[in-house]
């Protein structure tokens, strides 16, 4: 099972556990409240091509019109959705699925075409303009769409249309004579066309995906061997100084990650969610060809080298990558401040689940704990802050640090509405993330990424295997695993991931020998079947962490288990400098509080851990001073909460994650 | 005398001096090397306009032409070589001034019009792109030169020509009907005129750098009542998206200190040159107005909100200004990286300049030691770091640190050569910094600003003064003062500048009652007679000190008298990393250490001051990590030199002013 879009139906949340929480107010919220806004901004009718006055305003983001990713709001709505009715039908839902999906329907050209800008508003401009326009990842979010239909109608609805639109952009094209040698500005088709491949088998799909990841950023491309953002550039008579808002500088391709070939990028940079969409794509296709292929060779170095430049070098503390607000993305290395009025933290929601992405894409490759780890960190962290606990408002952007220009709040909707709607998706199908599994005859191998109260449930020819979790993590790192088969007895390996940041855990029983390989603990069929309970424990304690010393944040952040934790103003009402003159004494304990309010969960409270405020008198009129800064004022508690939890529970907006140290 | 570009006749710098040997370098090497480099690219015989062949060239910063500021690097140059010529008549230079003015007079146009571009490359188009292009800064440039030269050779062969230009600009640029209600996009212009005003009392020179200061930023100016960048942008037809390489986005007129009307800034934004000169033309324009008159009333609060703004927020230790690079400006608050490798440091030498520029003419509305502070630590750290010994090699940036991708080196000349000739003319007038005087009848007041060793000789109606201070200034505190007046007695009060840096100071007969305020102590005129002679003291001592903690930056910087210190490889073959990971011991006394090679100096040892090397393992393969830190390697010695001194003794461009603390 090489996709968890497909992966999670094996999965079963346990009523009441932690996400099976969060998931059903996605399924019995969040999706009514998004449909509302589809409605209430003239989404969900815009695939009826009728003009709609926001087609006229000019582009927040020049050159982008604004309403240019609606066809994309409107697919991952239908996506997540079609996860989500898996769960429990829902007439209302289902009722706007079908609907839309006959405007869909209705939207497409006799020739296959279908986009609403450019049908609307530039009708005759298909295909001009790659490099900053949404047509093709448009495209990839209904084909994403139309498998998530096809998976639970069943039928040929959404996805006939979309195999017709696919029929055409394979058509006009690619490498051959007459076609179009470009590729997508934002990466999303690539993976959406590899999904769509493993469905139908057919190859051009497969072909056109191979024909975007190659030929971006090629120098040399086309008939004409130049860089297609240029030729196409050119053909719109554009001049190369008019810069789209989100680049720096003339021909910033970088931006699009296709300055030059992938596999000759050296260092992650420019927007990251085309970055991660792009590499899970990469990914993809490095699983189909094989990573021992000579395209396999061409490419795995390179998603090696660039996740490790992020991760250890680009990527904040809660998973958010992205510094950079001008294009969304990656600043230089350990360029990682924590908010606007510090040089910024972008960080944004999409960019923390395309992490996700990889991650899982990568595990699949080999089974390392630190891809689960960053996995696991993005999740609970950069994605689910993505959401408020009524599942009704979100995210964009996910500093570490609020300002007086940039509050910690959320918004019911975005104007670019990526966000929301992937948050919903992502849930939908989390099933797909907690566990990856295979078989062969009569051999089962479970992957276990993720600990939470779920079951997985695998059919083999013969055989069932039903494994349950039962935990009340990320509160408590006990975990207790149950096996049941029926049928001709079968062999099943389990693997468990050993966290990262775990200080201790123990298997119980204990195994005689414990195999233990890149940060997962192997248990043998004879174990397993000798073992149908058994219990793992990670013992979850808060601990201070500081960030790469480069990165010249003189921190501490708080963590417990994978939980980045934050203070807010609403617990610290003397707050009034969003916590950034707070020097904390990072050698106060942090004591556990239960919490069972706004939701369960654990707060930690660190008597006297103000050690006082930053006192800056001294630098008055003067640029220097020969102290390091006195401190000021009396000490006083602090109360840590989940960063996810932030922006729940009133107050001003003021939080913070890194908190500074007395130096 | 309002101007040190006048007053600096008056003083006559001791041969053998630190000054006087710096200007004998300008005066007999620098002035020469920059007439090669005026001939070698083309510069010198432009006026002669003809084509060449670099004007075909595209723009390295668009949409500026590269020879766009030809006609200004020749006016400076012509500026300072009349400066030194005061000290000492110099055939060749003579010879090239002379000639350069009658091909300055040739270019002219019939109608009084003097533009290299607008002549040759794009003729018909003057006044069309104020916004962008250096034509009024040229001609602010032009002034200044003609000024100079009228100084140095009493006639008018280049101030005639230069008047009718002006002419030309005040009929055809101001608030009337049928004129172009537009201001220079790059300020010089206005502080230009407030000059020639004094000169010729000519209304007119006022009138015009008066509508310039009080027209910029109007949002509601001219005919149209709209901003005139928009007015002029749309005349030329431009998109708004046509964006200029500094330009982060559409109509970022902050840029040009143009966003609002000079009054209303609260912050100092944009290009640090800009602002400089912009608000020393402001100041200069109070001052002849009179700090209470309304214009007064209106401008003076914004001029120290700026500074403020500036020396709290966004200064470098070293008085360089401007962390940007994209707009050669400010950044945020505090936003103060070393250099390119960790967020950006750009402080251009030009910049600091204008530093000391704002700083005297503020002097002249208030004596305070903190403006003084400011234009000393300007002089001997961000400007003079900006030409070799030797007078022939150059700085534009000046960082704080250097990386791989920018080394701390020189260059004999730029493509944009704003900074060499900047420095000459600085040097060339730098009398004029030393001290300012004022004389009614026969009460003289002298504020010594500066400490170096030099004369200053005054005369009255019937009376002269010699202020003779003898010193050996930066490296020792020690000052003596020798007052020798002739003819009738005068009143002489003399005010001393007590660095702000200083621990101590005393003088030497110590008077009764000292006379202290806001950083100048007073002597009177009763005390000073009795006095002839009289010595200053104010001992120098290593000093450690630290940035505004809210900088983020977890360095200190070593300090002495008004000398910023810094490390270079040469000193410490071991380095490679460019001392990014050497841990500073600051515990560690600073040892003095008198040098003469390859100029006399005093050098600080740190016997073990290398605490260790920062350990970064733990960080490999993740985000966080518990410790803060190893410290890896042995203790080694650090030998620091003066920032200016850098890049003077070969190595391999490595060099640091801010080393890490442990923390």
């Amino acid at each position: 099972m090489e996709y968890p879009q497909e992966r999670f139906l094996a999965t079963t949340f346990i009523p009441g556990s932690f996400w099976a929480r969060r998931r059903e107010v996605v399924r019995a919220q969040t999706l009514r409240h998004q449909l509302l806004m589809l409605k209430q901004t003239g989404r969900y009718e815009a695939f009826k091509l009728q003009w709609h006055p926001s087609y006229a305003e000019p582009p927040t983001v020049y050159p982008i019109p604004n309403h240019q990713f609606w066809d994309s709001d409107v697919a991952k709505w239908i996506e997540g959705a079609c996860y989500l009715l898996v769960d429990q039908f829902d007439e209302e839902i289902d009722a706007a699925v079908r609907e839309l999906v006959q405007m869909i329907r209705g939207a497409q050209h006799p020739d296959g075409y279908l986009n609403i800008h450019y049908s609307v508003v530039e009708p005759g401009k298909r295909f001009t303009n790659l490099r900053d326009m949404h047509e093709l990842y448009n495209a990839g979010h209904l084909i994403e769409g139309a498998l998530a239909h096809h998976l639970f109608y069943k039928n040929d609805e959404m996805l006939a249309p979309i195999l017709k639109y696919v029929d055409l952009l394979a058509a006009e094209l690619g490498a051959q004579e007459g076609q179009i040698p470009g590729y997508p500005g934002h990466p999303e088709i690539e993976l959406a066309l590899l999904r769509l491949h493993r469905l139908t088998g057919d190859p051009k799909h497969l072909r056109l995906a191979r024909f975007f990841i190659e030929e971006r950023g090629n120098p040399h491309g086309g008939k004409e061997k130049r860089h297609y953002y240029d030729v196409e550039a050119e053909a719109r008579g554009e001049s190369e100084h008019d810069l789209p808002m989100y680049f720096p500088a003339a021909r910033s391709y970088w931006y699009q990650q296709a300055h030059v070939p992938i596999a000759d990028q050296e260092t992650i940079e420019g927007h990251s969610v085309r970055a991660m969409y792009l590499l899970t794509a990469v990914a993809d296709l490095v699983r189909i060809f094989k990573p021992d292929s000579e395209l396999g060779a061409k490419f795995l170095p390179a998603l090696h080298r660039l996740w490790s430049n992020m991760v250890e070098k680009k990527a904040y503390v809660t998973g958010g990558i992205g510094a950079m607000k001008k294009w969304e993305g990656f600043g230089g290395d350990y360029f990682l401040p924590q908010g606007t009025d510090e040089g910024g933290c972008y960080a944004e929601t999409c960019a923390a689940i395309g992490v996700m992405m990889l991650a899982e894409r990568l595990l699949q490759f080999e089974l390392k704990g630190e891809y689960a780890d960053m996995m696991e960190l993005c999740l609970y962290n950069a994605v689910l802050t993505g959401m408020s606990l009524d599942g009704k408002a979100f995210t964009y952007v996910n500093q570490l640090a609020s300002s007086d220009q940039d509050l910690s709040q959320r918004h019911e909707w975005f104007e670019c509405a990526c966000c929301p709607p992937n948050v919903t998706r992502t849930l939908g199908f989390l099933g797909g993330y907690i566990w990856s599994h295979s078989m062969q005859d009569d051999f089962v191998v479970v992957n276990v990424h993720l600990y939470t109260s779920a079951s997985l449930n695998l059919q083999t020819a013969e055989s069932t295997v039903q494994i349950t979790q039962t935990t009340d993590w990320p509160w408590d790192g006990d975990v207790t695993f149950d096996v049941k088969t029926e049928g001709p007895q079968i062999k099943l390996e389990l693997r468990l991931r050993i966290a990262g940041w775990a200080a201790s855990w123990q298997i119980t029983p204990r195994p005689d020998n414990l195999d233990i390989r890149d940060g997962y603990v192997y248990l043998d069929p004879a174990w397993v079947q000798a073992h149908a309970q058994f219990r793992f424990s990670c013992p979850m304690q808060p601990r201070v962490v500081r960030p790469h010393p480069l990165t010249m944040q003189p921190v501490a952040y708080v963590m417990r288990g994978p939980i980045v934790y934050c203070v807010e103003d609403v617990d610290h009402p003397w707050e009034k400098n969003h916590f950034k003159r707070t020097i904390f004494d990072s050698s106060v304990p942090l004591r556990e509080e239960t919490r069972s309010e706004p939701d369960s969960y654990v707060a930690l409270i660190a008597e006297k851990g103000v050690y006082g405020d930053l006192d800056t008198s001294e630098w008055e009129d003067r640029i220097v001073a020969e102290s390091g800064g006195a401190i000021a004022g009396e000490p006083k508690d602090l109360c840590f909460i989940p960063y996810y939890l932030r922006a729940n529970r009133g107050g001003r907006g003021q939080m913070r994650v890194g908190l500074r140290l007395a130096f």
